[in-house]
């Protein structure tokens, strides 16, 4: 490092940040046998192993209370980090929550923070085991850390997809970033106009996706029923876009995904329109959708195939073919990861 | 709750606020051995528990970057952590780490705060195995989750003290206090006369203590190897006082500390009478010494009684009597837990 040296965060973005900063660090216990790079940590005991995921959401950046209750926000906070234990298939069984606190918050704003918490942990079955509390010069900021157990021949990495894998999508993507486009559009109108309430009945599943995700726990019962283990898997929270990016590029493969495999929901989609936004786009690129991006080896498709709320929507190619997108209309254009743009 | 009430934080304080908001919550997971209200968590394994503490630090409120260079923060910011573990008689084997940052930091800036991160991994051997990475609209948030492992039966609990048990502390006291004062009142000289250059050298104990603290991991090798199992521990990172408080409280007994069992660092005692403080309020309201404070049964005095830098420093009492400190000068004195006051 040069002395007096400053390069911008931006430069980077947020996977080069992380890269750049851990690059130095060892692995020295034999317990670790996953580190930094993929939805969770895991831990080896035994059989079984301990996985970890932990996640961060800061005020004015991951979310605005303007439109984002503090009981959802609550809820919304738990369910991301579980979805990083489900998409190693994994169950969590224990999460910690710290915050940082203004004196802007109440005891009661907290209580109705902690309330969305303890349904989330009610819902999954997860236990509320520690955390920390402390003051905050501006706004909210909260740290989760899910701690999960998966049986150690059955967790699914990022790193596992082989070309000819089928590429598998769950339930339907887009909608929470157009819920998202939907709420900060009334939040400016209700800015100018106080008088005005919005009506967001019409748009109830954009917006429920938004303000209260939930995680995929369903699919990872679906598959040990099925007896099915995917040979990689990740949680879709950036856009379909960024995630098949971390898979491709850490089981050093390529993928083609095919544009009409790609789930989307009705309203999300006459909402895009409305927006004046490509539906595709939405679900490549909007993020916060929490379902699976995983990929099956192709003998495994009579597995998935009548499976509700699966869909097949490519297949994993040698790298040197790069990340394609197969349109409607029949043109393959080169993927482009957009992801996450909060620096 | 009724409605639009609002109640400051501050009336609850932390140790409140964390019980009022988490006492809806029930532990649900057979796996889950202790939840809230120690130093760290415990969930069960076989015979290895899994042990999970987590910390969050925030600029402006737990350190400051005019005195703190980012390399010493990063590496107290995962000592702190660790020292949670110790305190339960187990062993850290791995870490999370997530910070918030605002655009006022570098590539670089952030370089020095993981290299200190680094080092204490190196120092403690735990291994960086995950983490977060955002911006934030002011500032530096840091949140740490270290993950130990310990064998069940010989894990330390606060719930663990019994009356007749002797109380030992590690170490000495007051010192980082005394070292954050001093820097304090170096930034307020350099703020008005940034041409004087702080002269720290007489004072590297106290300075070194607020700086670069170290967690007792050579204590709970050395409970090891004695064959001796503490009735219960606590780390003191809100001043002793505090920690006796905890540990009276959740063992259901009352303490009596002399103040002449108290170890204080003979640097530490001159520049708080040269600050004109009492070294033995210092020793027990000033926090982040990062020592153990911990009960023996009598039976295991002979144990302790020749091992380096372990005092002892009171006896376990019953509930009723309370909790004193008999002063050098034979008075008996209720004890007050002042604590951690960044509310």
């Amino acid at each position: 490092m040069q002395e007096g040296q400053r390069t911008d965060v931006n430069t980077l973005g947020e996977f080069g940040l992380i890269d750049h900063l851990t690059k130095e660090f060892p692995l020295q216990q034999p317990s670790t046998i996953k580190g930094i790079g993929d939805d969770a940590a895991v831990i080896e005991n035994g059989d079984l192993c301990t996985v970890v995921s932990t996640d961060m959401l800061v005020e004015g950046i991951h979310f605005d209370l303007a439109y984002m209750p503090l009981k959802h926000l609550g809820y919304k906070s738990v369910v991301v980090n579980l979805s990083d234990i489900y998409a190693m298939n994994a169950t969590p069984k224990q999460i910690t929550v710290s915050i940082a606190i203004s004196n802007r918050f109440s005891v009661e704003s907290l209580g109705e923070l902690y309330e969305g918490i303890r349904l989330a942990c009610e819902m999954y079955q997860v236990d509320l085991v520690g955390g920390d509390t402390c003051s905050s010069p501006k706004g909210l900021t909260i740290s989760i850390t899910a701690i999960g157990q998966g049986e150690k021949n059955r967790l699914c990495y990022r790193s596992g997809a082989k070309v000819g894998d089928l590429i598998c999508i769950t339930g339907d993507l887009g909608a929470a970033y157009l819920g998202l486009q939907l709420l900060e559009r009334e939040k400016q109108i209700w800015e100018k106009h106080p008088d005005i309430q919005p009506d967001l009945e019409d748009q109830k599943y954009v917006v429920g996706r938004q303000l209260k995700p939930e995680a995929r726990r369903d699919m990872i019962e679906t598959f040990q029923k099925s007896a099915l283990i995917p040979t990689s898997m990740i949680d879709i929270s950036d856009g379909l876009a960024s995630e098949i990016f971390h898979i491709c590029k850490q089981s050093g493969v390529g993928a083609l995904i095919e544009e009409s495999g790609i789930p989307i929901n009705q309203e999300a989609q006459l909402l895009a329109l409305k927006f004046k936004l490509d539906p595709v786009t939405c679900a490549l690129n909007g993020g916060e959708d929490y379902e699976l991006l995983f990929t099956i080896n192709p003998n495994d498709v009579e597995k998935v195939k009548y499976l509700p709320d699966i869909y097949i929507a490519g297949e994993i190619l040698q790298a040197k073919e790069g990340i394609k997108l197969n349109t409607k209309g029949g043109n393959l254009h080169d993927l482009k990861a957009q992801g996450w743009v909060h620096f």
